[in-house]
């Protein structure tokens, strides 16, 4: 065992066990930290210039891989600025290993002006959180934390790392520690006989059942028992396109989902959670099946669904076909520039086995629903409704994924949260194609205003809280002022020969900014 | 009493007690608040693109007019996005209500996706945190929130406002609520007993204390005891300039401040703490005066300092002059760019009675030592050490005193963090000039790494996580991208006359991107 400080002990274990790659926003207090990543060799650590940015990359890395990376943020505050996309990789289940430094204990109790309560800010989004209370225990407290994180689905840990467990001597190596025990999958037998009456059946996917194989089992599942088949809303990663299985996927507005559920006897759950509104709403209930309906979970969005999937697909005898084939259509050259013809656009060049990072938000429907057609891909959405989540997924994805083009629809408002993945981006040569979709206006507010209110049209002072037009917000200068190089689309032939273009292009990140109509 | 919505019951009441400005970032859990505020006449709603913008702008409102603003936030998320520059705001003793929209308590149970403990989020930065129970106790919670919140100095309140308290009927009128009580002065008698016996004395002005006013008392009294006046190196806001008292500035790194203290027997701490080290280091203790040095508190930073000044200035029988006059330097048109010509430029051309902004960091220093020669103005700081602070004070101080000129001295690194607040300084055209030292790295991060590890030069690995160079960040761009004007500065004589042309140019917010040598 050699001796090391605390922090070589931290970044070499946790390297030990596969965890390579950080996303960084450090100060003062985490250099003995950037020290020991500038000396272990084998670890990658990726400038961010705000925190944010940092935990929504670990977010989009860990879907992709199925494994945590991790973070280094500085102190309270430095957490704090990563919170929202925390919550947002909480609700996707993405495992994360949070490395936050403190003062030492011994000066905390100073308060000197960056002593906040860490641990509160971290428990918000954290399954674990330990601050390492002597160097000896650095290396198994890191060991523990990604041990805890998992990975598909994973976790969120957060390691509080005093400076002088970081600066002082420790041994280098942990006791292997155990991951969290996984929660036991209910008997599928019991699940098939439950399933064998001939309920209108609602099966609905999320979590890691939303992959190539798990689908394929599900719809011979469906088949089998007249189901239908859908996703959950939000989900953290489908593989999808390339004639791969199609779920339907279950509405954002809760009328129009209550009203698709209406007519099911049972849900059975599959790596997703039982639907609820994402809002309250005077007029509408929180669950959104129907009354009386009978739940059955097959397995819980914390687990991974694959074995009992499979499981179920043996004891129920299904076939499963091996999918059909992409219909491309064809990229428009003509019309309005709106959500429906970028969409098109965007399908029908969409190259094969790229990564869509979908926060469009509500221009990004007609893409999605175009790109089912498409050759095979994989799609992430907002999770957690922080707006904010999508630059940085993208970046933690190409990040995961360098052989993969990463193609980002972004809403303009959302984009503006954690602008600055686009310098990360630039940095590391990211092959990322942003396609922003400028609507001037936080549309979805002004629709769910005049929902709660009553208030149809919105009056003017109000409005003024949705509008982005005054001033307009210039994204190819923003961009460009990033390093980024960036075009701006009026009308759909230019879009669709600037987003040709662009995934022509080689590698480095590209931006468009799409005037909507 | 009529009857209104509970969100026309909060908005009515802060504002029949004072409070009528907003800064906003709704989501769908606040458009009953957004109603009521599109409703109610002579309240103000200031829109940013992101949250850390809005509660970093009600603190630079609060330490202006000593008074709160409010914030409109989105649920845990939206408060968690706003968090780092409350927490500057708590130790700049802000005065702000934090109005928080939430689920209903019936939602809330099943778990949405944007659900979080807001509670503990909030607990970590404020001195008051409800949520409210029903419609009925809507106005009085709103009060009691602004009341705690208090002004010279404020406290930060926050109140979580659950949708269906938003949307119920409600009455609207409060019993007045008390402010909480303040603490109690100890008595100026006393202390001026203690001050008689010859001791070397460091009086420590910090808070309420930095005001013209009580600054001629203390430099008064500081004659009187052959004391000298130190100011905490951190301060909310000091009135300076224009032949004002200027006291010493205690230094940021600990070795300085501990050996400008060494001598002296006795601190008199006066609206400031015990002066502490910023970070902790392995050979530096943590409080800064000598060992056995002895502490009187005059006032404590959360009690306004006027009263008992006057009290003890009174006692001791001080006289207090009227000030001098300033002496402004010249204006350089020769010479490098750098910090200290950019410095005396600043100081030569600041208009009397504006306000400065200083995040500036490490290229800051020259500025404020020159300006103290300059007219008269106000010096804000940054008080929590969570950078990004800036741009957003700039915005609400301008908003709180919209006859002064701002001047926004910000580095470049703090600049990327928060600087969404250029788009609301463009819709409000307010009357700021941003002066960014693009020095194009981490400046204090390189310094602290050698101080901490013992490594010199910084080897290239750890230097990649403090160098912005790699691409450029072009702020001119950024800033036409938020519809801000803007130009870049190559040398000395180019910058000279950009900031004389930002300073005499209409309102309207510019921005000087200064590529420091």
């Amino acid at each position: 065992m050699s001796l090391n400080t605390g922090a070589q002990a931290i970044v070499q274990t946790l390297l030990h066990h596969g965890l390579d790659t950080w996303f960084t926003n450090p100060g003062t207090s985490e250099m003995h930290l950037v020290e020991a990543l500038a000396q272990t060799e084998g670890t990658r650590s990726i400038l961010t210039l705000f925190e944010g940015v940092a935990t929504g990359a670990a977010d989009g890395y860990g879907r992709m891989l199925g494994k945590p990376a991790a973070t280094l943020l500085h102190l309270g505050p430095g957490l704090a600025n990563g919170l929202a996309n925390l919550h947002n990789a909480r609700r996707a289940h993405s495992g994360i290993v949070n490395v936050v430094g403190d003062q030492t204990v011994a000066h905390d109790r100073f308060d000197p002006p960056l002593t906040s309560d860490i641990e509160a800010i971290a428990g918000s989004v954290s399954a674990w959180v330990r601050k390492i209370e002597t160097p000896e225990r650095a290396a198994q407290d890191a060991a523990e934390a990604l041990a805890s994180a998992g990975g598909d689905p994973g976790r969120i840990s957060t390691l509080i790392v005093p400076a002088d467990v970081a600066w002082s001597n420790a041994p280098a190596e942990a006791s292997p520690a155990s991951a969290a025990p996984a929660a036991t999958a209910p008997d599928p037998t019991g699940i098939a006989e439950q399933l064998q009456d001939g309920e209108q059946i609602a099966i609905i996917a999320g979590g890691t059942a939303l992959r190539e194989e798990s689908l394929r089992h599900l719809e011979g599942i469906a088949a089998r028992l007249g189901a239908t088949l859908y996703c959950e809303t939000f989900f953290a990663r489908m593989e999808r396109g390339g004639g791969r299985v199609e779920p339907k996927r279950l509405p954002y507005f809760p009328e129009q989902a209550a009203a698709e559920l209406s007519t099911f006897d049972t849900l059975l759950l599959v790596g997703a959670r039982d639907p609820v509104a994402f809002f309250a709403y005077r007029s509408i209930g929180g669950t959104l099946a129907r009354e009386g309906a009978r739940r059955i979970v097959l397995a819980a969005p914390d687990q991974n669904c694959d074995a009992p999937v499979a499981a179920l697909a043996g004891r129920l005898g299904v076939a499963t076909d091996q999918g059909g084939s992409p219909s491309m259509p064809e990229a428009p050259t003509s019309g309005p520039l709106d959500a429906m013809t970028v969409g098109l656009a965007v399908a029908a060049l969409l190259p094969e086995d790229c990564i869509v990072i979908d926060e469009a938000n509500t221009s990004g429907g007609p893409a999605y629903a175009l790109c089912a057609s498409a050759p095979r891909h994989d799609w992430l959405t907002l999770t957690g409704g922080a707006i904010g989540q999508g630059l940085p997924l993208a970046t933690g994805a190409a990040v995961a994924c360098p052989g993969r083009k990463v193609i980002s629809l972004q809403a303009d408002g959302s984009a503006m949260y954690t602008l600055q993945a686009l310098w990360t981006q630039a940095r590391e040569g990211l092959d990322i194609v942003t396609v922003i979709f400028s609507n001037r206006r936080y549309a979805i507010l002004a629709a769910e205003y005049e929902r709660l209110t009553g208030t149809s049209p919105v009056g003017s002072a109000a409005m003024e809280q949705f509008t982005l037009d005054r001033p307009e917000l210039d994204f190819v200068r923003l961009a460009e002022g990033m390093g980024v190089a960036a075009v701006r689309a009026t009308d759909i032939a230019m879009f669709t020969r600037q987003f040709r273009d662009a995934l022509r292009s080689g590698t480095g990140p590209r931006l468009i900014d799409v005037q909507l109509d």
